[in-house]
């Protein structure tokens, strides 16, 4: 009954340091990577980016593109110098580069007075169909977004090649603009994963229909179980839009908040198919057992059904099997009485007659009650 | 097993482009129809329709009528161009023409300040009993409505009835009031719709108490997926009504509102509508698992008291079958302790009256403890 | 298994015309009863009433009693001229006629600007006990309230009989009171139904402890599916009560709303009675699945018991019924090894013996594991 | 299958009159008490209290203490004329006269410009275990609440003894004070009715694990009934002390309203106590019938195997009681293919040999694939 | 059926006292410890600390430390006395000291004008694997912050050696910042309490795909209760720190809120996590409980197969163990009807070719029929 279920990891350990410890202390996980640094400097004319794994790409590319906006990219988190650095030059409140590092936080939108910060989950699976529930944190300040991902694999191929087409809004509606594209990227996703999932599901359906077997419900079981994931991160982050929605910093302009409301209509739209999906997992389950349970029972009628008919048959040759004595061993006397069938000439064919009629008169009163039929 | 089962599509493809495309790009679905334009100018006292392909149609109308009311009705979305044309011609916002286009929207209202965007759902039963699920949507600015939807079919027959009647306030109220009367011909068709689902309901019932078998659980689940389907495009319906009732915009008039309450409560009718069959489709699920598992449960107890009655009858059988000798073979001494019934001259009817004894006083048992009686 | 269970309406035939015909139409039901119009003229000193068919009598009596209040209680939607008359008379909205005459209005309240529109559901049982779910529509504008009824049975006896004693506010107080007078009644009613319901549950309880059968299934589901009508009847009328408690109307004055709030606390009151009623009836049904299913159990376990007792026996004796051959049928010699037992003077004494203990042991060994009790 | 279940009554019957009657008329319930009034007069230096059966005692009372706080104790409601005297007195609306009659009430707190009127429910167990629902119903004005109680029976004796000590603000505070105090003790009464359900949920468990019979189900249903009543109670009662929090009557002075705070807490806690155990109570009843079921199940299992151990061996039994003839009885010539076992020397024990074998075999099998161990 | 399982208790008994008495009194639990007073007096620059078991301890320090802020730890609440004094010298509301002794308290943050009183449930498990929920409550007032345990037990380790250490806000943000450090750590400990609730969850979900048994119930069991406890005491933490967010007491400064808001963060991480876990929990039981049903289902239908497939052999072999004559005992004619098989030379042979045979067919069938796969 041992079954490869890929559990999903709700992970509890939100510190890796002791209970009681000073908050704004930036500890990265154990297993973060090594930070990537990307910057972007981009301006309605040109585009500029450099590449690095330290604080100093980022000075450079400053001092080359003073009147850009920027956007640096840092992939992996697990250097808490540079974090700690980052924050130093924006003035950031080290709650918030606790928050980046440590990297189970909900998402949700910051409004500092002079800067602000979001979080998102980056949710998808990897090559081997296990669910990854990465963070994605983004601080905005001025013209500069600085973004964090905890994996060096590339998330935002679409932005990045919209910022080197140079159409649209991107590059000249500053870093807040930026926020946005990118979050949306992230929702983009998520209709891409549930239309994975959506894909899953109406093959376990066909499944269902066409051979149901215990894999069914595992199946949906982690169906199921991807949903509530999925759920509870498009919860706060719809909560999250509605925050940058109504903040007042300047950061989000009027008309970057046009393309959020966007957004959250898309974060809608995922809430809504995540909870038919769920209702369809729920009524798959729910038409799978039953499913089994009616086969079981057909299979116990029918086995029911053969046993009942044969056991008046069994009986009459087990009263012909009797040995009642015809003629007593000691006076030799007959008595005729004594199953008196056992010595007509054709008793044993209308022994058997009698027990194919008996056997009839079961099927047919069987057949009548309609207990043959399927239920 | 195999279940020619009707899925119902929950579309979770909401764009056909790139993930992190730039919003704003209209992308007509893949199989969308080339559009047809019909183009209706109503004033008191007269009604002008034209019909054509493209945007050329609109012009000519326009300036054929210049103080009219005008309707432009698209029916088809398989022309990006046109999308982009009306948009242009009329100064709308990129991200409400590629809601035009994306057909997943769920209702809402949009209010941007010269101009109102309405989404509704059509949901109908093609002539196959498919669930079909169709984006409607309507651009208002000035005294002009434009509406999109996806199929040739003719929905408004009604409307268009009463606007060559010329009757009501259809022809003078504005291109507010025919927002109104389109929405409220949707919901219409949703009363209809719900109609047809209650006699199926009735029918699928009937048949549960009449003969159930397991189309009813296929019948019911295909039901409340419907009404899934209905609730949730009824109640984004609600809301945008909601919001259309609290517009400040100028084109909802104040008159306009009055009907449009008169709407509103037919949303709530329908989504009360759908609750209540929800909930009789559950209990219409609940009674058939019931009759299905006590109607198993009688054929077993039946049948196993068939069994229990033969049980102790075979056993007498079978011990006078016994072969305890009467006579030793060596010594041929008779052993009269060995099966004496046997050798009794009514030895055998004696025994069958004793089975027989046994047999009915297990029955008579059986009814007194009221084993007979269906439960 | 056919069931003569009465099924509620949920009738969704919201509107007789045509999808998409124009708003504020009065169509009446098509089994609509001829309208029998009884007027109350009243002030504190006299109480004037008279009856008739047509609008004419209405007339009349304003012309007699132009001082007075009037209660013009229309019984019978049979005669759309008519409804169309008094909202002529009274300046109505055709919206409000048209609500007056289609029957399936959830309760509400509308606040016009000066007249006031109010709907409620009279449920009750029919003699068949068939429920039924009717509509009370009330137009309040100056000194008059009319009211419209689906049947000319009497509903308000108490009311008329309080406006012939003249006692109380009734004759003093408006026609605003008159509204809540009705209003009351209406709700009075419910309790009386509930009271009914009450004594049902009682009854099929009770039933439940002393001879629980199938019937207690079907009526339980009756019963819950009342409640459930109750339910969305009560629900929107606690709102349409909340609504005229907060009217700014001159209609209700604020007299008058000090009896709404006891009206709405009565409300309350059934809401609170119909949540427990569906308590109970899912505890019963409850209860009832379980002993059902526990019945069952009780008795495949005894049939179970008896035919395992049997088993064992029954193989002794086939055993004792083989027939190893004693003495070889050609050289004659006796093999002494083959059921030496059937052989034994006492054999059979000794077989039959052992079957007892066998059997006995058995039956203690069960007894020991409990298998007796029930569980 | 009777089963003395004490139940909880909802009595629906609010009123005793008839429908449609004029609201505000006292009618007590049939079978109330006499009433009985106590009157406590006090104030700092001194506590005066009388007792009585008519109103006769308190207008002594009042006569002789002017400047005291009266708290006039009505216990009965048998006496119509009694409750229209107070309200004369105190010049009390009708309709709030008629709630303390009518015990149907739920807890509110309603604010009339100088007065207060406030209802809550007092729930005990009596001798016999009956769940009893009480109303108890506080007028308060200037200094004198008068209060009702449906029972003769004595629940404020801590109260009493409190205002014969003199200590605390209970002297000093006004009638609203005292309206706090009783509302209190009643809350009181709640916790220690809610450990006496929790000792009796202990109780219940620990048989559960015990020895589990169908009494388990039948207490559980029995508490949680309790539970509900007590949550239908409490809501309400929270509402109540809510509106005591806000109101502005100055009957209601911050100090009482400091005192309210710490009795919302308790209530606060006490659906917090009902809700955590209604939960112990569904899982109690979950494991119960989980429970159950099992045990039945390990019943049939182990019951099926005995047969189907048995099966083939009687089977084997069977086959060699067989009467193929070793010899033609008329030709007399030897026949040795048919069944040569019986002629063997040794076939019976052979033959048992091999039974034996049979059956360990299948022990062992069965006992490899788990079945002989519990699930 | 005896089970150990960890009951959680949820206390009814709020008060000592008796029913009614008057609020404000200090009432320790039975079984509280005696106290235990440490007193830790900081400021920028030094940490003074002392200990003692009365309140001189207290007056000593203040003295000495006149400028320092003072966190007053109190642990065991066995001396009312000392209670009631730390509340003269503060001038704290009676009930409020109330709160303090009567350990059943909901968290909850009440702010009185001059100080600020605070309660959280401190969870976590015994050495005996038995849940412990404690109160924490701490008073803030000016300089000065007064907490109160249950147990002498070390909590706060964490945070006294920040105090030690002296870096971060610690020292200099006052008494209020401190309340939010303890109140952090207790959060941090739900977490570490989650933690391991996490790994028995995943430990259970191993074994119920390794070899489920009956301990999964009652360990899932066991959990959800524990899960229960904790989102009772997470939900209102929630809503205290919410209300610690929005008061205007100067004792919580911005700057403190911003940490609070942190804390608010975490709680929301809890609750979600909870929710999940009981999630899982719910589906572990699930599982578990169609796992055994499926379990149960297979072994029942191999038995009754095997049942199935030897009754119509045992019915040929009774047939041919009938013993119809072929020779008439008294005229020694025979009688080639009866039972010719039995005198064929191969009769035997052939007999049990035909059993096997119909054997082979009933398996093939049934094998066919997808009876031997696992559902």
């Amino acid at each position: 009954m041992k079954k490869p279920l890929k559990r999903i990891q709700y992970n509890p350990r939100r510190r890796a340091g002791v209970i009681g410890e000073s908050p704004g202390v930036v500890i990265p996980p154990e297993d973060a990577l090594k930070p990537l640094i990307t910057i972007f400097s981009y301006n309605a004319k040109e585009l500029v980016s450099s590449e690095g794994k330290d604080i100093k790409v980022i000075f450079d590319q400053f001092k080359k593109c003073s009147d850009h906006t920027h956007w640096i990219q840092v992939r992996g988190l697990g250097d808490a110098t540079l974090i700690e650095e980052v924050g130093a030059i924006l003035n950031i409140n080290p709650l918030v580069l606790e928050d980046i590092a440590n990297v189970h936080q909900r998402p949700k939108f910051d409004d500092y007075d002079d800067y602000i910060f979001a979080v998102s989950r980056m949710i998808s699976f990897s090559i081997d169909y296990q669910l990854v529930n990465l963070q994605f944190s983004a601080l905005v300040k001025d013209n500069i977004i600085i973004t964090f991902e905890e994996t060096h694999k590339e998330h935002f191929e679409g932005v990045k090649n919209r910022l080197a087409a140079g159409k649209g809004a991107i590059r000249t509606a500053g870093a807040g603009y930026m926020c946005y594209a990118l979050t949306d990227t992230i929702l983009d996703r998520y209709f891409a994963l549930l239309a994975q999932l959506g894909e899953q599901l109406d093959e376990v359906e066909d499944r269902l229909y066409d051979h149901a077997d215990k894999s069914i419900m595992y199946e949906t079981q982690q169906l199921k179980r991807t949903l509530i994931v999925l759920r509870r991160a498009c919860w706060p982050e719809r909560d999250k839009i509605n925050d940058m929605l109504r903040t007042e910093s300047p950061l989000i302009s009027p008309e970057i908040k046009m393309f959020l409301k966007d957004a959250y209509d898309h974060c809608i739209q995922i809430m809504d198919l995540v909870e038919g999906y769920k209702e369809i997992t729920s009524s798959i389950m729910d038409i799978y057992l039953s499913m089994v349970s009616n086969r079981m029972n057909e299979i116990m009628k029918v086995l029911t059904i053969i046993s009942v008919i044969f056991i008046p048959l069994t009986f009459i040759a087990g009263v012909y099997g009797m040995n009642f004595s015809r003629v007593d061993p000691v006076t030799n006397k007959v008595m005729p009485d004594n199953l008196p069938e056992l010595y007509n000439p054709h008793g044993y064919f209308y022994a058997l007659g009698g027990m194919l009629i008996i056997g009839i008169i079961q099927v047919v009163v069987f057949w009548k009650k309609g207990w043959f039929s399927k239920l």
